[in-house]
């Protein structure tokens, strides 16, 4: 059996996102969507409200499930037994930075492999940065992120506000 | 009557953007320079401020005018009925965050185009960020900015460090 | 009035072609697209094949109207009394000739700006030189070139094998 | 059981070329590397001496195979009921192109993905046209091709130069 | 005597530093490894915590030596009587900020030149940035950096966390 | 003394790769500006021809000579007991293969050094093949290359057409 983690921020998920996660679920065996703590940066959501918006979006993939975790990516794909970490490609400033990112973890564990897919192409121009851009100037993001999302979008900007 | 948007952070005007708000001057009957109020970023100058340094700096354009503006660009666009929005490009890791934008202004709202000029070739590494850190560092920034400017960055530099 | 030249080699015209002209067409009073006599490379179509391709394509814009030319596209604009040339953008690659072009066309002749627009983002990666290898491989282009382009390319590339 | 096409031109396989082929065969059930006819270049070896050079190169791969096809890769992964493509990337600039090609074959069959791995850092900057410009110098190219791929190549040079 | 300044924030200094100063001690007569007082990011280290980890990590470098420097990298070059400012390449996207750079350097001060040059290629994805995430998660960096800086860092990673 | 070696195809040398000798020159105590014999490529001038041109383009640099050679440049180096191989940047699309061809010639020997040097920004958009392209259309190119080069080109294309 082989699994993959599909490691990020999500800060919140995107149809991007989804559909990277629907594509590595047709190609493995299993897929972790897994929510990444990064202490220095200041999410919007939570790890745990990340995690509860990732898990409602994924569960129509019947083998993917949604997790977080902290510390190294290198040391959790370990503990997952997985065999690979798959990254969705956006656009092509992504690239460097993920091309960085994979030799470096190849250098901190080298038995898993870094296995980059590409999103649908109308959303290779999306990002989560952008999404909570336009929700925080009262821009309509439905065509960006599922439904339940943007009610959370709404529901945590409205309560900074305030 | 063709209006286009020129729009931007502006903090502060530099004579790459000028060469921009000229260029599009020349093509398009009306020229609306507009400060964007970020609420994210730290600027130097506040929003009146910037506008009033644009339209000192344009004040030889007679089709040109300063404002500024809250909220989606993509409202902004339709509250100035303007055909489209006109951007500058430095250098190429602009490209691909203008690019970015551009795709998710249409999604907003595609009644408007995003058109990309070019400013002179000197221009083409000018950015209002260097501009600021070079001025912080005791530099002398008469190259990159109007006189107007200059003495704008000197007093407010001034201010910061007493 | 105001006339830009949408210049290339249109070998063939695409619907990212197409989409651009279109999105010229609203913003100025008049469109030529120009075929560009490249003798240094070997084109599928010749010059006025390419040209009547093109005329077919954009008869629904009333504003646009096809023609050629050779020589330098400097001394066309001159010749049309342009104010800008427009060039559409695919990807990123693209950007840094199509700068490298506008900074030479503007040492040139400094009197015409060159406007960079963008093709809807499924027209992104379109590229006529795809378009070509993906016929000639016996692939199905309906969703990038119009049927009389579809038509064209099978006529020539069976001429072709024959 | 997943099977996975890598595809490419092997004009000759280099040691980043079976670098990522070892990596597709750890994380698929079955590799075929496979050798394309493009009609268009002019290769230094025939597509049966391509063939013949990665076969041996990979015969240590248990679940790796070479082969070769002609017309679309679209066409010929149907025919190999391969669920995906896997290419090697090895430096940015490649990035844009990958990204266009896999683009146009998602356009051309939706039903496979293109998946993208990373060779070892010192074989990012590695390709067949330098390994050949190098040998075609006199250049000794032992670190970056296999033996049997270095005594083809010098027949094959020599042969062409007598 | 020709004496160039390799100016960066060496926050902590790495081997891929070290190994461009190596490279520029074997060019020139002279390299000062000067660290760049920042004020407006807010470093691990302090300026002269920096310069001591470069102190250690050059000595065996006779033609080497550590400093710091405050305000204009331009006047700093004119103070050392240098000839030119080494910058080390990382990664692609360096480039193009590295590009900016000098050419705002040259136009403050046109008396010296920007020289890049390449570290080993094993350290062209290695960023002090990168190094610091991965300590903070608790990885061992022990191939990106001296075990002087390693122990550093680990001080001072503790000491942030107590 | 350390000598270094400026190699390129130079076909013609313009304003950009001028620029870039002279740089070398204040840097280094001797330049080698070396044009390669590419039997691959077809270019306007033969080997002597280019080596004419360049002979008289730098005869008022007094540590600079012209040169070619055949075969590898790690060779010719080697041969000059250069120090090192500059080369000159012009734009970002340059980079990458500079950067391939740096790390290439360092696997081949890894005694010398490759630096990049920046011409004047108004030049980092200049290149051998676009002067060629405006002179072979008729257009002016004495902004581009010294008048000796232009009349050059002035009779090569002249003599091609007849």
């Amino acid at each position: 059996m082989r699994t993959v983690i599909y490691a990020g921020s999500f800060d919140p998920i995107t149809f991007g996102h989804l559909d990277v996660a629907q594509r590595a679920a047709k190609l493995f065996d299993r897929v972790v969507v897994a929510v990444a703590q990064n202490d220095g940066k200041t999410p919007l959501f939570t790890v745990p409200e990340r995690v509860k918006l990732v898990a409602q979006a994924i569960r129509h993939i019947p083998n993917a499930k949604a997790d977080s975790f902290s510390g190294l990516l290198a040391n959790y794909v370990t503990k997952c037994r997985a065999q690979a970490v798959v990254r969705g490609l956006r656009a092509v400033s992504d690239f460097e930075f993920e091309f960085q990112l994979a030799l470096m973890n190849r250098k901190l564990n080298d038995k898993f492999e870094t296995i980059l897919l590409m999103p649908k192409d109308t959303y290779t121009f999306l990002s989560s940065r952008m999404v909570k851009e336009i929700a925080s100037l009262g821009g309509d993001v439905h065509s960006f992120v599922p439904p339940h999302v943007q009610r959370a979008l709404r529901r945590k900007l409205a309560g900074r506000q305030s």
